[in-house]
């Protein structure tokens, strides 16, 4: 366990990269295995993302949708027809060749043996596996639509890894869909961006730009991809959930076909969608302070937690009293989450933890309040956390809307940051250039005209293109890259 | 979807085997996927295993114990570390060796490429990952008990595999704790033990024997193995779930150490339990009849199912506001689950579908209820399912009931024909074996000095020892096997 001093090391104007790495371990949320590019998710980080997969399986289960699971393990052969079918397939992932060790013959250790005699890939992602069983799964348009989502780990090569972001294994959910007709494959693309974004937003308190990709951003086999972009407090953007509007092109790589009303056979539309626990990076980036990890009432495993500052029976049991009052009192639908910490380590030690791990409210009391009736309460959402001494009936009058205080204040707070880094009033590439070269470190919106090429100089400027906002955010009439007329908007940035 | 044909091509009593894999097919659980020996686990199976982790997690964590996430690879350095240490370690498991698939040269499709320098080992279990974190993670007497579960996808390379109850890759829990004391320890291994058994019996409706396994059946690198023994209808024994007491084995094989009060380092004591998705196999054969599936209410996804027996907008809407008012009731604490069924299929194929996917109450409404108000209700958990015409307000008024006496109906009945299988009457090896070979096929309680092998002409016979139950179920004072004085009861059958 870390010590009781209160600051990181690092802060988000020293030196971003470091100050993340910092919130993740004073914060307790995850670790690097022996594993290269893996990384160990350590029970706070864990209940973070158990948060996020209950509300988003709530979220998938009321728009019709069911949980399935299939194979870890893809054989070689599926791969390659997928391979030959998709341009741009990525090949960096992890082979299984043999399914047994033996002791070597020279007794230095174990070695693989009994080779398969077709390789098997770890999933790095379940589409084409997911595949083969939807083609035998259909026959008829009423078996359509198919709505199936997978909560699983996936594996991906990945040369360099961050914590969260980018890892060699990490976790993630695979919606699939297939449907009828293209219009309903449209629908539920639509529809999925749309659960995300609600998501994000009403629960993780994460401003996102919902857009489109350009085709060159798109996945690989996509008629459209639609994405949820953040803007994270480096001025950097995450791609933080995607939609994929799959025409017929996996349903013929795949041979899904249904018999339609007519007795017609036809391939199927299909959609995949998915978000991963690189979301939690996005909180930790869009949230946290030089004091840490903080999280939104609403994602936070506790919403309080209440610390004895004495370890003795009647402190603990007014500490307990207290907890039960206030898990007596319901917040957004839900009893309110609250904690009592009685590990046996001094106050001050336990208090910061709470800190650094972001709970909103963390609630004190000791020996000398069993008379007063009082306890001390910290607003750990505000920067600096302030502590108020207040009769513990009032804290559990106000512990609602002080709740609803703090998810409210933290949208705000992350809104207006985001909207700071947004810049909308360049004329030309050069100005959008020379910003960049000068220190501008946010976000692009530039009206544009749906093809043309992103100039050169932005590209080597570590500027992409995340995304066609769906509703346009400028009212240029000319493309700012071809000088053409603008038909929509384009979002550039440099990205995670 | 199947057809309508109202039952299955095996039954219990000609092939049990087969009985068994045609309950799965008809209740659409699982299937065979492309990948050897591994399956695909759908929706409907898939929703059975989600109830039983929902309700298993809420008991792990009432208990005190949190989620984690480590890595699904773990070094062939570690493994021979283990190996070492573990007399019995099984060696049979994925080998992953390359990072890459590549072009072959001669164009014949995809090749491994990128050789790793050390193979990785796609987890058989994790406890050698996870106890590299332990070691780590404790420094001090404070910093334990360290009570840590994962739900996670594990794999191992079984030669002969059969849906749910034996496939390369499934899906478990695993229970990791970690302790300043022996006691401590073992209080563990038993509380978790007391978790499983209440929970099969609570909400699998599944009559289990708690008992500890004989020192050559033990998890190896155990100091004690304790299990859960369910009886099976065709007599077989199914081991549904174990909770091991580690001793300081794994510790020093960890090197998993704490600092205790007095300052001194000590090696720690650790604990670890598991089920799987072996549990769903379990239900089938506790609990199924020859019409397919049979679920007890505290499990099933859906509780109850309405069937609009016509899909004109009158009957739907009357069938979703009967769905309305029974979602209103509650059973067992938790609002009724009910699910409304309007598929574009004639509506007997409906039927006979939640028939063999063994939801416990079907509700039928057609056009000709409209005016009177009325409902058929099918008792699914009888093995001649009734149907009953009844006032839907009778229906709504009953329905907590019904479940009720289903929920108990079906402990009842699972009970009876395990007690049936039980013998404890024998009064010597012989007689034990020639019940066998004349056709007993059932399980055998015997007076056991605790230290006796099991005779050769019984494991010929091709039984085996399963447990030593925890509370004697004999008063046999002198050993079956060795003629010495009996201290417990042994437990023999033939099993999964």
């Amino acid at each position: 366990m870390a010590k009781a001093t209160s600051r990181l090391e690092a802060t988000r104007d020293t030196d971003f990269p470091k100050w993340y790495l910092e919130v993740i371990k004073h914060a307790d949320l995850a670790e690097n295995s022996v594993v290269r590019g893996c990384m160990v998710i350590k029970p706070w980080g864990y209940a973070i993302w158990e948060q996020m997969q209950a509300d988003l399986d709530r979220r998938f289960k009321e728009t019709g949708h069911v949980n399935a699971y299939f194979p870890l393990f893809i054989p070689k052969g599926l791969i390659e027809k997928e391979a030959d079918h998709v341009e741009g397939f990525a090949k960096e992932m992890a082979v299984v060749t043999h399914h047994r060790l033996k002791a070597a013959d020279d007794g230095s250790g174990l070695v693989p043996d009994g080779e398969l005699t077709e390789p098997l890939v770890v999933r790095p992602t379940s589409e084409t596996i997911i595949g083969e069983s939807f083609s035998r799964w259909i026959q008829s348009y009423r078996d359509l639509p198919l709505l199936i989502n997978q909560w699983a780990n996936v594996v991906r090569w990945e040369l360099r890894t961050r914590m969260f972001l980018r890892t060699t294994e990490f976790l993630w959910q695979e919606g699939h869909t297939v449907h009828a007709t293209k219009a309903e494959a449209g629908e539920e693309t639509a529809r999925m961006l749309e659960v995300y974004r609600a998501f994000a937003e009403d629960v993780l308190a994460m401003p996102v730009i919902t857009g489109e990709k350009t085709p060159e951003e798109r996945f690989p086999g996509a008629d459209r991809t639609f994405c949820i972009e953040a803007i994270m407090q480096d001025g950097k953007a995450l791609q933080a959930g995607t939609s994929h509007d799959l025409g017929q092109n996996f349903a013929k790589g795949s041979d899904i076909t249904f018999s339609d009303k007519e007795g017609e056979v036809q391939h199927a539309w299909t959609t995949s969608w998915g978000v991963s626990t690189r979301l939690v990076g996005g909180v930790i980036m869009t949230h946290s302070d030089d004091n840490g990890l903080r999280l939104p009432p609403s994602l936070s495993p506790h919403q309080i937690v209440v610390i004895p500052m004495d370890l003795d029976d009647e402190v603990v049991a007014a500490a307990q009293e207290l907890a039960t009052r206030l898990r007596g009192l319901d917040w957004r639908r839900a009893p309110v989450r609250v904690h009592v910490d009685t590990r046996d380590y001094d106050a001050p030690t336990r208090r910061w933890e709470w800190v650094r791990r972001g709970v909103p409210l963390i609630v004190q009391l000791g020996k000398r309040d069993l008379g007063s009736g009082k306890a001390m309460l910290s607003r750990r959402w505000r920067e600096q956390p302030d502590r108020e001494l207040l009769q513990q009936d009032e804290i559990v009058a106000q512990a609602v809307e002080i709740l609803e205080d703090a998810q409210t204040t933290m949208w705000d707070e992350a809104t207006a940051y985001r909207d700071a880094f947004l810049r909308d009033d360049f004329t030309s590439v050069d100005e959008i250039a020379e910003a960049y070269r000068g220190g501008f470190d946010g976000v692009v919106i530039a009206p544009w005209d749906g093809e043309a090429d992103m100039p050169k100089e932005l590209a080597e400027l570590a500027l992409s293109r995340r995304c066609a906002p769906l509703q346009r955010r400028t009212s240029g009439d000319t493309c700012l890259f071809s000088g053409n007329p603008a038909t929509q908007d384009l979002v550039l940035a440099r990205s995670y």
